[in-house]
């Protein structure tokens, strides 16, 4: 088909200023000069409008437009096909939006975002209020180009989770939290677990070196990724052939280098293992936030803190860190990894405990949305519904309605629920895999994560975004999104480390 | 000005464009894992073919039109008129080549510089004569899209060193190697000089750690800067407040991380200190090939082979070097750091033997443009030249013919004159920095450059390519290139080392 190759043409086109901009974005967060950041802000503006006036271009509607018949006469799950869909999926979704309000959103965000960055440490919410009040509005105005929806947001969903509605993510998430509370009160109530041999001197070069080997186990590809250093850890992909993770590191916590590790190389081998027909085009990517992060949980938490995985490593860590862990048994190490608390800040929180950080910021989005709260009662909500949840205070909100960037810098509605669907997720994909290959624990116990990788690569990461986060669910696990999985896999791990039969 | 105010915002797009093209260069150099390849060669081929949409599209035409009278109303030398004289002749050339011929040629020398990087290590020349045959047609054909030269290779010289002409560089080289040759012979016909010093064992954080305070020192700001590591070192300009260098470090070789290192920072104070106003403009970075090689080679050589500067860091090497130079004397290792000798490989050339590799390749581009020496008589006419001017001759192609990236990934003309005029005008800048602050020598061996640095700043590095090489050369030293300084630098100071006398 002529016009499919002219489209394929014209979208890698875009596609190349994207990947651009995402390798001038990762440089700007690992090896940048302070004096590079004017202009790099003005690199990264111009090469996303550009992006932007290419992609919403007429002659893509054109395309697509004269593509229909040959889209209709191919199977649903047929590359091309796909591919169009998507792309045209993409592009309705783009043109409902005016290019003068996305410029204004852009700059809009790129302002409230450095007043968070000042209004963070200084523990001054009034500095950011405006700019927020000014983000909410923009955010009811950016749903209402996408009119006849549910729930107004929906359209913000459907950026991050295409296909997930309020509705569905609230009977989830309705379900989960009525089997999670008990579960994380029986674990806390009872006597904190000593994660004090995780809290030793670990020097930062032994470290790193251990992570590499653990992560290039599990298999992350370095012919086809780096990993470095930066603030905040993330994944960044300018190819299916160069996909890079980035890491964080503490030298008197273990936790910190390992696990961020290890989550990314979650996120980077779903995108390592797209399918490389896609390369250079809108299939080569994961396919939702929630799936994404599915990838990143399984890996994290069903896999890096399961026993299986150190019964296989934790001799090889105790033969690079003798002095710090001679003397800690397997069990105590165990439990120390997996140690669960109501504590304050998401990105810290463990596995279990977790998603009531997640639930609480999606039930406080959905509420300013809705016009049921007020931007400026938003701290104090925040402190109610953590005392709700938690029964604790923040001491301020610099640990409380500030800790997070997202709506800061993005808008609000659709920017957390992802995190939780990936926890559920990948208890789901992950009990799949299994069904299919019951000896995936056993292989993992003896360090080969190659039937796991296998199954997750053939049944989730080629795929790319080919199929929505609801269809890949369900062709993957032959049925609609369930916590079962999850709350199963929870109960089962929580249960043989705590006691919570009385609970549940 | 309105037409200006759109004209510049035009460019600032064509800018950020290029500078993301060199962003995603850098990378591919330092960072990229091999996986990255094939997708960054497209990305980087859509960023310039973008670019160079942009910059020859007809609205830049008709701006700098109807900027004429606003242009000829101002002084030369004032910064509108010279960003409008800048634009307007770079738009001129470019318009002049058909895009069709530009991508071709874009395309070609990929291929070219591919077979070259199988072809260097195999030692295997007619692997790539048909491309470098091509090359040379190619490379005719761009000079005669500007017709009305006087040689045909001036347009090609111009793309790098604005301005100068065959005639100029001709009758300079010539003066040169009259006066060069003696200064080679008489040198080389004395016993060697001993650099063993330079070639003990020296581990590679230590000499990483002494050549970044080095270059610091010299001037280099790491807060707009940064240096890694590269097999071949470059300078690399994102913004003025972003240029970087990179260096290659050899653990026996002492000479290596330093010259490299010191040769980038010179490059890279340039483009430090062109004026901030200039930022995203075409003004914004150095005027010429031969211009930015007189900055690297006068920090490199001048600067950095001088007695001066050793009187002030041998001690510190010393000190960070202990076993490797307790016992060699001052005297000895200014010696080695300025040993001349007759060898093969042009990068690696000493400053005095340098010129004549530089030069010889000079005169083989002409013979070839010229139609005098075919392509496929090129290995032979390159051993006959080095057995002219050197007495010796490659053992095979690999460190002959085939040594330089240049011709096969570039074209035919403009491609090494500019490192000769570099060490001409590194010398003739230094002699007017002196005449104007005599203390100078005496500031470096006291660790002192900011006199310098500063006379440089004020006098080359602030006016960024406002001026063409020919006009700065006027403006700062009062009189057209000459080799005078040059060589009286030369003389001066292997006069001192060897015994020059009867020669000159």
């Amino acid at each position: 088909m002529k016009q499919l190759e002219e489209l394929k043409q014209h979208l890698a086109e875009v596609n190349d200023l994207d990947m651009a901009g995402s390798v001038l974005n990762w440089d700007q967060s690992t090896y940048m000069p302070p004096g590079g950041a004017p202009a790099r802000a003005r690199q990264l503006a111009t090469l996303a409008r550009l992006s932007f006036e290419k992609f919403t271009d007429p002659v893509v509607g054109r395309l697509l437009d004269e593509l229909r018949s040959y889209e209709e006469s191919l199977p649903y799950d047929s590359d091309d096909a796909s591919l169009i869909r998507v792309i045209r999926r993409n592009y309705e979704r783009a043109i409902k939006v005016p290019p003068a309000f996305h410029s204004e959103l852009t700059a809009h965000q790129s302002r409230a975002f450095q007043l968070w960055i000042e209004a963070r440490p200084a523990n001054n919410f009034k500095l950011v209020l405006p700019a927020l009040e000014k983000t909410l509005d923009y955010s009811r105005r950016l749903a209402n180009y996408y009119p006849g929806y549910q729930h107004i947001a929906d359209p913000l969903i459907d950026d991050a989770d295409y296909g997930m509605k309020v509705e569905t993510v609230k009977a989830v998430f309705g379900q989960l939290i009525e089997k999670l509370v008990p579960i994380v009160n029986s674990i806390t109530s009872q006597e904190p677990t000593d994660d004090s041999c995780l809290r030793e001197y670990y020097p930062e070069a032994a470290q790193m070196a251990f992570c590499k080997d653990v992560v290039k186990q599990l298999g992350f590809d370095y012919r086809r990724g780096r990993h470095d250093k930066t603030y905040h850890p993330f994944t960044a992909s300018f190819s299916i052939g160069d996909v890079r993770i980035t890491t964080r590191i503490k030298e008197n916590y273990l936790g910190e280098c390992l696990y961020s590790m290890i989550h990314e190389a979650g996120h980077a081998m779903y995108e390592q293992g797209v399918c490389k027909d896609y390369e250079g085009t809108l299939l080569a990517n994961g396919t939702s936030a929630g799936v994404h992060e599915s990838q990143s949980r399984l890996w994290e938490n069903v896999v890096g803190r399961s026993r299986g995985f150190w019964e296989y490593f934790y001799p090889k860590l105790q033969s690079v860190f003798p002095e710090q862990l001679t003397g800690v048994s397997m069990d105590t190490f165990y439990r120390a990894v997996n140690k669960v608390e109501k504590s304050l800040i998401r990105t810290d929180a463990d596995e279990v405990t977790y998603n009531l950080h997640v639930m609480l910021r999606f039930d406080l989005e959905l509420l300013l949305l809705e016009d049921k709260l007020a931007v400026k009662d938003l701290p104090d909500a925040w402190q109610a519904m953590y005392k709700e949840y938690f029964g604790i205070y923040a001491p301020d909100d610099r640990d409380g309605v500030l800790q997070d960037s997202h709506w800061y810098a993005g808008i609000i509605g659709g920017s957390f629920q992802g995190y939780t669907l990936g926890n559920i997720l990948g208890a789901q994909f992950y009990a799949s895999a299994i069904k299919d290959f019951p000896e995936i624990p056993s292989e993992i116990s003896s360090g080969n994560f190659a039937p796991l990788l296998g199954w997750l690569q053939k049944n989730v990461y080629q795929s790319g975004s080919k199929f929505t986060a609801p269809e890949l669910i369900e062709r993957v696990t032959g049925g609609p999104m369930t916590i079962e999985p999850y709350i199963h896999y929870l109960v089962e791990k929580y249960g043989e480390i705590y006691h919570l039969g009385e609970y549940l």
